[in-house]
């Protein structure tokens, strides 16, 4: 059985990440690839409760290392029962957020240490990164005006916009720090050609494209 | 305004912590001490729901690093909310299981590193440690057969003997690392002989009885 590629989207606030994610599920389903589609943080029945737990806005006030500890513990429980399970048995899994999320919401939004999220990813992952890695980009502005239009907000959505400004810049520099693993694709242009890059990353992967390939990203970004 | 101490007590299943849990708080109040109870995993409205995740024995199985991230999550959330305010306006936390209960549940009973607690203690607590520790032990089969006579068990209450038998070895290690901290109190001996070792203990603590009292412990130990 050969193990199938783990694929994460990223991006902050209101930069269309739900929309890529049932875009990219169809443009592999058409090219015959089981797909299994999750989220962090969630994706399983307890991790949904600490999803809840996470997101609520009426609860009390959740310590920074609360927090932390908690996204990890979901990804715990989600990497076991839902993703190494999947990807060991050939299927492709596509996850909406993964640690790159921690390292941007939790190290750049709360200011918690990169070596502490660095220890707390070899624990609970071991080895395991995604294969593939697509960051949503725009300016915050852009992305905060889209979630003001879909209405009531979660406890992360309710932050400031600095919140999002530091949480931008961590993405960035976690595209800069893993280049090969991260394409940046912007996603303040029309949609299909925010989805023509996609696709042209995709198709590396699938082994349909070269890297050589005059649309195919070679430095991590994609226009 | 003079730190308050912690107090934490520790213990298998069926030892008889939740009645000397009250006696203490009693004992406590009668010398004019102001004492904040509470417990583990839980102590606020968000640990509280995190505690009903971990003992909660109808859901899916919890992986091991789940649990032992959700402990210390639900512990960021009572150290920062309840015990260090409490213990910094001068009032005494006695707090129903603790770390301890960590090295010997998820560490004794799960298998879990060692170091990887240690780090995560380090993490949640920086210097934070109890300033005296009861731990009311008593042979795995006496324990199992009082939580057998209350009825319904929590996730941890339906598992083996053995884990629980790795659980009360951890506690003596524990108790054997720490014998300035960690007081050992025999629970299988009439209540009064076990209260009266719990206030010789505490008798030290409160000022009331130095270290050479002859009732007092030496070595960690208290018959």
């Amino acid at each position: 059985m050969i193990r199938g590629k783990f694929i994460t989207l990223e991006g902050g606030e209101g930069v269309g990440k739900t929309t890529n994610m049932a875009f990219i599920k169809d443009y592999l389903q058409q090219h015959d690839i089981s797909v299994v589609v999750t989220r962090e943080p969630g994706g399983t029945e307890l991790a949904e409760k600490i999803r809840k737990l996470l997101l609520d806005n009426d609860s009390e006030t959740i310590s920074e290392q609360a927090e932390l500890l908690l996204m990890f513990a979901a990804r715990a429980q989600h990497i076991k029962h839902v993703i190494e399970p999947a990807l060991a048995h050939g299927k492709w899994v596509l996850c909406d957020r993964f640690t790159d999320a921690t390292y941007a919401y939790q190290g750049g939004g709360r200011n918690m240490k990169i070596s502490t999220i660095q220890w707390l990813e070899n624990l609970v992952q071991g080895t395991l990164r995604p294969d593939l890695t697509l960051l949503l980009d725009a300016p915050v502005d852009i992305g905060i005006e889209r979630v003001r239009k879909r209405g009531a907000f979660d406890r992360f959505e309710s932050e400031k916009v600095s919140f999002f400004e530091n949480i931008r810049r961590a993405y960035l520099l976690q595209a800069e720090l893993y280049p090969e693993r991260i394409k940046l694709i912007k996603a303040n242009q029309p949609l299909p050609d925010v989805q023509r890059a996609i696709t042209d990353v995709i198709r590396v992967l699938l082994g349909l494209c070269s890297l050589n390939c005059p649309a195919s990203p070679r430095h991590g970004s994609v226009k």
